[in-house]
Order: structure tokens, then sequence, then C-alpha cells
């Protein structure tokens, strides 16, 4: 398994995602800075990865700030700037607050003790994740017949998680189970999550596969070459609506145009319940660059305005079903795949 | 107006597009093996000037033929060359078909004479294409109303014609009629002809636009951000099924879901009437190294397979409106429009 994140002698090591495929760069994080650095370069990142991400890095803060006078106020602030590194995410928030959880039920203990159970805490996060992968891994697995030639966008494997994956731990679950699957990869503009990273994890493991680039979703599914598109998730609302990442929405309605299945696998810690509607959802916008300057060229005029979101919101009513490690919620669209 | 591709002393001048946006280098080309190579990297694109760099490029044949035993048959054996650089684009061949229709009726004139009358024959088509642009322009801007927000893919403006453009030439002349408009411009992976080249022309003329990755046109539409859908067209058959660069299918489709006005704009020569529907067009396959190695940095793992389609074909009954130079064919989708 990639060893995405590790808490280490009191440091987070995580393997440096900007730098693949061409590097296996392993990085060790030391302040709360150099995480939030990290997550807003997308050295790590993926929403249950983030979840985990931020656990960890409230840990490094309070680590930091254990003789301080204000020891419950310093953890509140960083908190707050942990969570406000990426605002899409819910996962991320969701581990922090398990992480002051612990914390506001041990504070009558001494601070090394206190920073003790918060560590250990993150840890359990991080194991129920790897537990949680697996859960929707077989869960998923038997949406996906042998034959299957499957779509996907972004990463949403190991790399993403603390375990196998989300969407692609069921495809690598249907993998394990000796079924024969294709996998088309979205390439996924503007930062290449499909490219760089979910190509290099089937690459790994030995999936069959093909990188496209996104625009090509659409014909390969008029000739009919995709049985159904697998994607993760970044924020669940109560209603079902779905932030992933910024094209989820474009494959989700041609799914719907061709009558293929369109799933979402994702944490049910991925399910916020205290928003009602996709709506609700904030959505981050990303520098410029990322779409000017991409790979060391620059591909744009000097100065021109760009526009770029990094999710967008898929109404549940596009849905399938949505995979999480305890059931499979299904949606409106179900009576399409069936 | 931009000199995207000029006759200069028995040569081929283009505008090379490989080095826009960074540098407006212009490259003369004089023999029938640079003009394949330039059309097969891009150099000079876009339906309609390429039926400009057909009809060019086998005058240029011919002078280099002009002492051959065998005239004709190194005439024909040039056509099928030029014409295979590219295969989707009928307008190559379109071209080249009126090229040698000019020497078949000269047959009996001095090689000298033929030559001439070639060449005339295709600054007589590179200046038809000229008044084609502005007639479409003209043709199509009552489409746009004043204050519009336009969606457009690829290029099509002056440097994929010999005048101002197709689609984007409607985009043009609704500027010189003052409506105030807005384009949002896809980047059009992978050869990035949007960012490249559309947001170089629009600068150029101060038309107010927001490049986007391609990804982000269905969440725009979402927002009720596009007003309606502008693209250019490689063939159209003889039902109104259109190939146009790939991603255009995609486009159609969201349109259709948001009940957004979607238009192909092209010259008639442009309709391919031997063709009965978009099944028969044949679908250009590009380099893998497109799409891995596509900004000057490999992005994806070394042997990765892709499936690099340069085209897709949008069928008829997606279509609002075909605009040629001679009418505007309204498609069934013409009453969501109106």
């Amino acid at each position: 398994m990639i060893q995405t994140i590790q808490w280490v002698n009191n440091t987070i090591r995580i393997l440096d995602q900007t730098a693949l495929p061409e590097h296996e760069r392993y990085i060790d994080i030391v302040t709360v800075d150099e995480l939030i650095d990290a997550i807003k370069k997308l050295k790590i990142r993926g929403a249950p990865a983030l979840g985990i991400a931020g656990a960890y890095g409230l840990c490094l803060g309070m680590l930091g700030e254990k003789n301080s006078e204000d020891f419950l106020g310093e953890i509140e602030a960083i908190t707050g700037r942990i969570r406000r590194s990426r605002p899409t995410a819910v996962n991320l928030t969701w581990g922090l607050e398990r992480i002051k959880h612990i914390v506001s039920i041990h504070a009558h203990l001494n601070r090394e003790d206190i920073v003790q159970k918060a560590v250990d805490e993150a840890r359990k996060i991080h194991e129920e994740d790897l537990a949680c992968s697996t859960s929707i891994g077989i869960g998923g697995s038997g949406l996906i017949s042998d034959g299957m030639s499957i779509l996907t966008h972004c990463n949403t494997g190991g790399l993403a998680t603390g375990g196998l994956g989300t969407a692609l731990g069921i495809v690598f679950e249907a993998h394990r189970q000796k079924k024969k699957i294709h996998v088309y990869v979205d390439e996924t503009r503007p930062l290449l999550q499909g490219a760089r990273l979910t190509t290099w994890e089937l690459k790994k493991i030995g999936i069959d596969h093909t990188l496209i680039v996104d625009n090509m979703a659409g014909y390969l599914m008029a000739q009919k070459k995709v049985d159904c598109v697998l994607v993760g998730a970044d924020r669940i609302a109560a209603n079902g609506d779905t932030a992933n990442k910024i094209g989820t929405y474009s494959l989700a309605v041609l799914c719907e145009k061709h009558r293929i299945p369109f799933y979402v696998a994702a944490p049910s810690s991925t399910i916020d319940s205290r928003i009602a509607s996709g709506a609700e959802i904030p959505i981050e916008e990303r520098d410029s660059e990322e779409i000017t300057c991409g790979f060391g060229k620059r591909t744009a005029p000097l100065g021109v305005k760009t526009y770029n979101p990094a999710f967008d919101v898929t109404p549940f009513d596009l849905i399938t079903a949505v995979v999480t490690e305890k059931k499979i919620f299904y949606g409106p669209r179900y009576d399409f795949a069936n």
C-alpha cells in the first residue's frame, strides 16, 4: 500500500504528490505552516487524506504550543488556519473537530497527556480511514461486473485516502476479485491528478487503463465505450448533492444523456448533514497560473482573465448511487441502471 | 486582419500557430513536404484555412513538377499526400479538388499557364473565404444579443480562416455592432487552441473574455453564466451531423440539458453532401505525446496508453442552427432557443 501520509517521530511524513509520476519523494512536515503550504499546493490532497492531515496537523500545532499560556486558544486558532487552507472538502474540518473534541474531554489532564490523547485519536482516524476504504471497496465492488469499462475523474485512490481509495478502491477490489476491467482515466485539468496520479496507481497494481483528456468523455460514451462512471466526493450535502473535482457535474450530465450509471464513493465523514443542499457548499477558487502556466510553460497570453473553481456540485438526481463504508444510498437515477 | 496564410513569390507564408501566443513568427514554405509537416503539426490549422493551404499547396507541388514527364500523375499523387495529412476537415479535399478541376479544364495549355491558372484559382479560394467569413459574421450576428455571454471551443477566428473567422467571426461582428458581449474561452485540450489562439485574437480586438479549462463548461451553464455556445466545424454531413474539435459533442449535450442554444458556424464548403451522416466521417487520431507531454513536461507515466481522437461528431438533433455564408439552417433544437 502507498504511504500517502504517516506520523513519524512527531512529524508528518507525506509522499509529495506534486512530484509524481516522475519522482517518488517523501517530505517531513514539522510545522503547521509547512502543512498548510503542502495542503494549498496539493502535495497532499484527496478529501479523506485531508481529514487525516488535518488531525495530524492539529497535533503538530499542539506540540508547538505545549508551553503556551493560552493552550486552548492556540488550538482554536490553529484549527481555523488549517481549515481555511482548503474550504470545500468537509473532511478537513471533520478531522480537526474530532481532535478538538478529544482535547475538550481531556482538558483536565496535563499538556503532555492531552497531546498524547490527540495523537492517539489522529492515528485512530487514520486507521479508521484504512478500514473505511476497504469497506467501500468491498461494498461497491458489487456494482462492477466482469468486462466493464469504467471512467474515473481526478484521483480517488490510495493517494487520496489513508487506505486503498474510494472510487478507485472499488476498482482495486473488483480487480482483486479477478473481474476483468478497463479504466478510462480523465486527465483532470488543470492539475492533472488523473494523468499524474491515477495512472501511476493503476500501473502499480497492473490494471488495464487508457488516459484521455477530459473533453473526450462524451465522445467515448456516444461510442458505448463506457459502462459506468465512478468518482469520489469532497462534500455531500444532506440531500445527496455532491461537490467533487471540477468536471464531475459535466460527466453526470453526460451519463444521464447516455443512460450510464454514475456512482459516487466516499466515507460517511464526507457527508455534511449541517448543509441542506449543494447550493450551500463553498467552492474554492484557485490561482490563474494553474490554467495559464500549468506545467512549466506559459500557454496563454499574459494577463488573461481566468475562472478556476476547483470543484463543482452534482445534484443528487443525477447520481445513481453513493457508496459509503456503511451502506449504499441509491439515487433517483438508480432505475436507469437496472 | 491577421495574415494567417499568404502566397508570396511562389511560396506559402504562414503565421506559425504553434509559436503563439509567445511569438508571432512567420515561416515560408517552399515544398509540399514542408507544407504537409506544417499541417500535421498544426502550424496552420482550422478547416477553412486548410482549404486555402491545400489549394496553395497543390500549386507549390505543380511548380516543383513543372518539367515532370507525368505532370498530371504527379498532381494526382501530390493531391493524395496533402489530403491524407489531416483526414477529418473536408475543406482540405475541397480546396485540392477545385485546383484539380482548373487543371483539367486547362489541360490543353502549356505548363506555365496551367500553373498560373491554378495559382489564380487558389487566390480566388482565398478571397472567397475572406468574403465568406464576412457573410457568416454578418448573418450570424443576429443570433447574438447585447449583453450575451458566449462560450467558444477551439479556435474559429482569423487564424482558422482566410478572413475574420467562422464562429469567432460572428463574435467579432457582434462586437463591431457595439453589442456588449463576454466570451468564455474553452482552453481546448490537448493542444490548447482556445488558451493559445482564441484569447490572443480576442485580446487583439479588445473583447472581454475569460479562459476556462474544458471541464468547467457544465458548471458555468448550471450557474446560468452561458447564454449560447458557438463553435466551428470540420465536416458537416448531408443530414447536418457535424464533426468538430474533440469536446464539441459534450458541449452540445450540456447545452441540451440547460436549454442553451448551440450554434455551428462554417462555410458551405464544409458541408460534405457525399456523406449521409456523421457516422461516415473519418476521425483523425493523433499522437500520445500531445496528452502526455503537452506543456514541455511529461505529465503521465512513461508508456501509458492514450486515446486521442482530434474530433467528435455532434448529431444535428443537438444543434440549434448552422450558420453558413449563404443561409442559416435551423435544427430540431431551434424551438428550445426561441
